[in-house]
Parts: C-alpha cells; sequence; structure tokens
C-alpha cells in the first residue's frame, strides 16, 4: 500500500462555504493524511475552481446550472457534476472515507441520506439533517452500521467529553451559548432589529443563515435537537446555559456530578479536524487558549421571553414525529424572509408557531413525508 | 460467587483523616458494589472505634501507642494492629481489591510502597509518595502491573479529561489551584500572617497540613511534581493557572488546541468516588455544579515573587534525584514549625531552600536512601 492509499479519502459537500473553506485549511496542514477526493459548492464557481485546482478532486459538483458551464470550463480535466442531482449523486458516492457535510440549512437533509445509504461515515455540520429527519437517519445509521461525526462545536465538545465514557453514566448534557448579539438589548426594541445588527455575531465568524439562528437562539434549540439523535438522551437530560465568551463549547455532567467540559478559542477549525481525524487530536499550529488572557468565563440562564424560539425546540423535540422539521423549515424560511427584509426580526418565531400549528403532525415520518411536508411548510410561511 | 464476593474490597489508610471520613461516606452511599476491609488512624482512637462498628472491617490499625490500648478494649472481636509496625503491615495485605491511601505527609509514602509490593492497586490521595519517590515508585509499577488512581482533585480532574485518549496527543496539562487565601494580600505583610489566617482556606475544607501548603501554593508545586509521574511528562508540560473559584479542577490541552478540563462543586467526595469505582461514574445525591448560581469563574497567572514555594517546585522537577523528596519534607518540617508558631509564614520557603542547597544531591535514590534523607532533613530544619 503506497502513502498515499493510506491517506483518507475526504468528500467535502459544501467546499464554498465557511465550513468547506476552513475543512481544507485543515486537510492542507494535514496533507500527509487527508486528501480531498470530491468537492461541492452551491454558486461560487470562481471559488470552487481554485479550490479544485489546489486540491486536485477526482469529480466537483455545482448546485447552480448558470455557474456550472463556467466550472466546467474552468476545468477540463475534472469531472464536473450539476444541479441538485449532481450533488446527491456525488453525495452517494462509495469510493470515500469520510463525507464533510457541510451544506447549510434543509437542503443539506438529503445527501446526508446519500452518505449513509453508501455506507460512508459523515461527519456532519449540517444540523438540519438530524433536526429535519433525526429518527429516519438514526434508524438507517443502526442499518447500515455507519457513524457520524459531529461537527458544530457544542456537539464536537459533548463528543470528546463522552470519549472513553458509559452513556449510562451520563446524567444531562450542557449546551453553551454565547447568547447572540441581543443578550443585553431591551426586549422592548426588538421589534426594530436590522439585518446589519443580527448580523454582528459577538465571537463566530460564520455563514449568515446560521449567525441570524444565534442571534434568535433557534440555533441553540436546533442543536438540543440534534444532541437529542446524536447522544440519545431525552429533553429533560438537555439544558442550555448563556455563555458569552463563547470559550466552555458545551459539558457533560455525569451521575457522579462530575462535569467535563471541551474549551478553546472559538475557531471551528479545532472542531472539523476533531471530526475529520477523530480519534486522535493531530498537531495544529493556531491559537492556543490562553484562559489567563481572557480572564474570566461567566454564565448566566437563557431568558425565554426574549428568545421564544428556544422554548419552541423544546416543544417539538417533546411533540416528535414531524413537529422538528416543520420547525426548522419554518425558521429557514422565516429567516431568509427577514434577509431579505420581508419581515421583522420578531416575526421569526411567530411565523415558526402558526406553521406549527397548522400542520397535521406525523407520527412516524417517512422521508417522502419529509420532503412534501418541507414544501408545504415552505410555501406556507411564504405566503404569511 | 455472592454479592458479597462481588464487592470492591477497601483497605482505607488514614480513616480518621479528611479524605479517609469522606471515603467512608462514599462507602456508605455505594454499599452495594464497595466494602471496608481494613481501617487505619493515626491517634483518633473515638473515630476509629466507631468507623469499625458501622463498617465491620477484618482489622484495623492505629499507629498511635497510647490510643491503641483504647481501641483493642473497645473492638474485641476485630484485630488490631498497633505503631507504625502496624500500620505498614495492613498496608501491605493483599486480600483487598484496592488501598486508599488517605495518610497525610511522607508518612504515607512507605505505605504506598508496601500495596504496590502486594500487588493490590492503590487511589492515592497522599501525593507526598510521589514527590518523594517518584522516581522508585515508578519503577516498581512498571514491574508489578499494579495501578495508581489519583485522588487529589487536580489529578482526578487530568485523569478523568484523559480518559480514551491517547497520551501522544497531549501538548500539556494546566492544574488550577484557588490561590489560597493570600492570593490579593499585599506580599509586605506576609510576615506577619498568623496560623489562624493561613488556616482559612477560601473553598476547599481540607486537613491542616495540607490548608498551609495550600497558603504557600506549595500544594500546586507538589501536585506539579506528583502530575509529572502519574502522567509522565516533563516540566514544560506542566503548567498552573490560578482560578480563584475553584471549580474548573484542572485541564488537559491536546496537540490540536482543544482543551478538556473537569469541573465540579469543591467537594472531595467526587474524586474520591471516581477513584473508588473507576472507569465508572456512579450515581450520587450530593449538589450538582450550577454554573448560573456561581455565574463567573476568573483566571490568573500564578505569582512566583509573592509564592517562591512554586518555583522551588519547578525547579527541583528539574534537578530531579533526591531533591524533590528534600523539598517535601524540608517543607512538611517547616510547615509544623510554623503551625507550633515556632517560626514565621515567609521563612517556610527559606528554609526550604537552605535544606536543598545543604544536601547532597543523589541521583538515583534508593529507598534507604530517601527515608534517611528524610531523617536528614527533618533534622536540618528543626535545628534552624
Amino acid at each position: 500500500m503506497t502513502a498515499s492509499q493510506q491517506k483518507k479519502r475526504l468528500s467535502i459537500l459544501g467546499s464554498t462555504g465557511s465550513i468547506g473553506v476552513n475543512a481544507l485549511k485543515v486537510v492542507e496542514n494535514l496533507s500527509h493524511e487527508l486528501t480531498v477526493t470530491y468537492l461541492s459548492g452551491n454558486r461560487n464557481a470562481e471559488l470552487l475552481i481554485q479550490q479544485a485546482r489546489k486540491f486536485n478532486p477526482r469529480a466537483v459538483a455545482i448546485v447552480d446550472d448558470a455557474a456550472a458551464g463556467k466550472v466546467a470550463a474552468a476545468l477540463p480535466d475534472t469531472e464536473v457534476l450539476q444541479g441538485r442531482e449532481g450533488l446527491l449523486e456525488l453525495a452517494g458516492r462509495d469510493d470515500v472515507d469520510l463525507v464533510l457535510n457541510g451544506l447549510v440549512g434543509s437542503a443539506g437533509m438529503e445527501p446526508t441520506v446519500q452518505a449513509i445509504n453508501a455506507g460512508v461515515d459523515v461527519a456532519l455540520s449540517n444540523k438540519e439533517s438530524l433536526v429535519m429527519a433525526g429518527d429516519y437517519i438514526d434508524r438507517l445509521l443502526t442499518q447500515t452500521g455507519v457513524k457520524l461525526f459531529p461537527v458544530d462545536s457544542e456537539h464536537s465538545a459533548i463528543w470528546q467529553c463522552l470519549t472513553g465514557e458509559d452513556m449510562v453514566d451520563v446524567e444531562r448534557l450542557i449546551l453553551t451559548g454565547s447568547g447572540g448579539p441581543f443578550r443585553t438589548r431591551d426586549k422592548e426594541t426588538f421589534d426594530s432589529i436590522t439585518v446589519a445588527e443580527a448580523l454582528k455575531h459577538p465571537n463566530w465568524k460564520m455563514g449568515n443563515k446560521i449567525t441570524i439562528d444565534s442571534a434568535t437562539m433557534m440555533n441553540k434549540g436546533l442543536e438540543i435537537i440534534e444532541a437529542r439523535w446524536l447522544f440519545h438522551l431525552g429533553p429533560d437530560q438537555l439544558d442550555i446555559v448563556v455563555h458569552p465568551q463563547s470559550i466552555i463549547h458545551s459539558m457533560v455532567e455525569f451521575r457522579d456530578k462530575s462535569v467535563k467540559a471541551q474549551l478553546g478559542v472559538p475557531d471551528m477549525k479545532i472542531p472539523i479536524q476533531y471530526a475529520l481525524t477523530w480519534p486522535r487530536h493531530r498537531p495544529a499550529d493556531w491559537e492556543p487558549l490562553d484562559l489567563v488572557r481572557v480572564g474570566q468565563l461567566t454564565f448566566e440562564a437563557p431568558d425565554l421571553e426574549k428568545f421564544p424560539c428556544i422554548q419552541l425546540a423544546f416543544e417539538v423535540l417533546k411533540e416528535g414525529g414531524s413537529a422538528p422539521a416543520v420547525l426548522n423549515v419554518a425558521n429557514e424560511t422565516a429567516v431568509y424572509r427577514f434577509l431579505r427584509n420581508e419581515i421583522r426580526f420578531t416575526e421569526i418565531p411567530i411565523m415558526i408557531e402558526k406553521a406549527l400549528a397548522a400542520h397535521d403532525l406525523i407520527e412516524h415520518p417517512q422521508m417522502e413525508d419529509i420532503l412534501s411536508l418541507e414544501n408545504w411548510t415552505q410555501h406556507y410561511v411564504n405566503q404569511l
């Protein structure tokens, strides 16, 4: 076996997004053990072309049809797949060791299912996969033996804290959240929150959709639902603590009241690299955590009045069935409407609540149920 | 096999001390899986008798000859071993599964060696064992296959954070310390520190000797030396951070700059129980950590000018050989002189430095070298 054959072969879905770009930095640092087999982008043709020239993937997929021609022309020696179908085909290829799903939103769900069906482990940054289809994907994982590796900093923290531990000994998971840009803002002024204000996250540099989710704290709600499926614990074992400095990324409380936490500077490269190199912590030359310089870490209870999205997430988690999928799509649709200045910040949770009330709960949704609910919810929220 | 035979059989050395008393509370809570086979006390006959009546050990040892008669009279059906020899004999018995060494000071070193030679794993609270005879004990562990389980909250934290991890991936260990009662006190007034002031620890309720060590911060120095032997890392991979709230008990930084920490309320029962039930975190009904109530955790660099004992510990760690043993005994002797109001608080490090300068370094001390150095150092410091 040559050195090149021993490298871990990666398929990076969403390589032109925030997670994908950071993942490629990790690959570059660990080029002796990681290699890129596939890349996919949504519509940023220039960046995808640049990445393909640097990492030499076997094939790339580009979702946007207008951008596809440009990519194909620029990469004459590379297979170029096109459109949503191209992405799904790429996601289902089995000649890789790990798919990193860095896609944004509910569009990332089917690619996760494709990879699992191909028998390939998935490093999952796309939390919507489990929020929308947690029960379905969970059964699929049991059938196929495929593993999911969390990439979200919170779930990576919990995963790291659980290394070598017995789940029976876990009392609860404590997800930390910065509280977003509006933690200290007067609730009475929430109606006038602008897109620019909501896009200013205090600690993390992320994509637009997730940054708004952080501002509404729906991000924490989605993470609670994701944690339920990743770690198989009930709603009463999942807690949220607001921690504005984003240094403790999450915690596990064990039954002897010992708590383990994972800490680090707020840099997505750390959880991304861990998912790509698990179970090892490979050397990296980025900035270490200096707690003396940080000085203090603070903690608060989340304000559920100010951030009703958290409450909505706990409610759909208890309700189960198709409710989390509707919550997720309604949130996503409302967030994009907010980003287009069509609705106010405070209308996001109202629209989600309306969609949840209007939809007919399906107890055990199949994939086609989820996909048709996605259409229904998008349409419903766009009409409001 | 009966249920009783399946229980883990414990020998608790120093059962009337702070660690021993807490350990017996743990045993009481987990009486379905832990049983007490041996107990030993120093001179508190009443408490030892009370403990023996409650836990029905096969034998007890009492070091103080004057107290021994009282214990023997009160426990006619229990074997009572007497004096230092009695303690050493008890420590060397092999019909137990685990020895908890909760003895205070250098007197705890030989019992650790006795237990290891008997092939019994040791839950080690007596840090002096490794500080004085780290190299010797380390070789003994390799020969016998016996395991040491840390009980100190700092080392337990590190041990827990290392669960399931590869030591090759560890960048450094970060031991936290409260900074003791004099963290914010003006250095110019250190000469006038009274015994009563030094015994007021802000967070932990511990024995007198260790509480003074905490006030001089020598405790952190001894822990650094202990960590070197428990986890086999060099002085440059061992750091100290002052953390006044004593909530984060210590941390491990991995090579990817991910940091794991173990947290909890400052209660020795947590690390004691973990050492007794490892690798499991058994249910316990004591107070869980409530970070929202704690509110904030702060961090500072240790002040080496104010607390020269830390610097002395790093120096002997680099020097190696018999230097750590001399440091430990000189410190212990000076602390007891301070507790007897014979010397000033600031004379503790001065006496240690003098003893270190006066002693002839032995590169690879044997047990008899360490014991004779112990005598020499006690004598030397008491004469100063």
